[in-house]
């Protein structure tokens, strides 16, 4: 398998955890967003949408990083990452899409770009709105997480799963701009188990080949 | 069932159409997301996310529109939503998220309130905003949808399936700013094949009873 990546970024971040969760070694194709590789012809004939990460396996190339997780869940189903009945599957996939539809979107680069550019916002002002979407979402987790009794050592029982490969990354970001992470007690909780486990601490972006301190 | 949604929600949308599609009876619960009624305490009891929908299902509570769809489909298998083989899925997967993560949450209500009170955008900048990510959206789906065999009537094959569920809501959203749908031909003839059905026509905002016209 290929991935397409960049150390920074939190999708692909979620796939790097994902294959190293399942043991998968894979080959890396680093695609620099800052120079702008994602637009060359060539990465668009792959991704029409010019967002990494893509994954290709075989003659399959697959996109967007929570359908390449769960790909990778159902062809290699040992070490699960979604439980096995429907309503526990929702509330996984519910933790997930949290971070993945409701804070990671509104945040990533380009849309710091076009709040920059072309709404002229300061470096004071992304910033607020950077934090204020992970404080919306944070918030909302953070309840969920600690209300349910089935949140366990990691978002949901004692293993990892979709919602942690998603959740570690979006913690990583909220550092960015230096965001408190006081009021999210069992996020930090969780993220902490994570961060223990070499699948995780091995993904992280200043880990990467491509990584830029 | 008991759907809490409100009629003009992307996201309470294509619940309605995946619960038209199953033939699955259900109950309304409006919120009103323009009076704030997703933060009161109640609703807050229900879903601390303070968004629509959720979907109440005998004891279980469930939110995030897509984890809403799989659990209905894992949960009722004739008209399947989702295909077979995992490439398959991981392809629908991956064209409705390209709507759900990367389109519709940076076109939110909220996100467009936060562009005009905190950062003082006037109508035509949040206008630009809000066509700027369909067009970015769309374009890379367009190109995929074009390029693969693997599209029929429908985004995959010629049954609809989770993808459409998420493209017909937002080429309703669309039609907010009057974005010209010319560069997306194969867009706008699935968005038809999908409004010929029933399932589709009845979901949509203005034929909902909490709709004001």
């Amino acid at each position: 398998m290929k991935l397409h990546g960049y150390f920074r970024s939190s999708a692909a971040f979620r796939v790097r955890i994902a294959l190293n969760l399942k043991g998968l070694a894979y080959d890396n194709a680093f695609v620099h967003l800052r120079k702008g590789d994602q637009r060359s012809v060539a990465y668009l004939g792959l991704n029409p949408q010019a967002l990494v990460p893509a994954l290709e396996d075989g003659a399959h190339l697959l996109t967007q990083s929570l359908a390449i997780v769960e790909y990778l869940d159902e062809t290699h189903p040992a070490m699960p990452l979604l439980p096995k009945t429907p309503p526990e599957r929702a509330r996984v996939r519910a933790l997930a899409q949290i971070v993945a539809c409701d804070i990671h979107p509104i945040d990533n680069l380009r849309v710091l770009q076009y709040l920059a550019k072309e709404l002229g916002a300061d470096e004071a002002a992304v910033g607020r709105w950077f934090n204020h979407w992970i404080t919306t979402g944070f918030t909302g987790l953070e309840a969920m997480l600690a209300k349910d009794a089935a949140t366990g050592r990691f978002c949901h029982g004692d293993t990892p799963g979709l919602a942690d490969i998603c959740l570690v990354p979006q913690v990583f970001n909220s550092k960015r701009y230096s965001l408190d992470l006081g009021p999210y007690p069992t996020i930090r909780r969780i993220y902490d188990a994570c961060m223990a486990l070499p699948a995780f601490d091995a993904a992280q972006p200043a880990k990467q080949p491509d990584a830029e301190l």
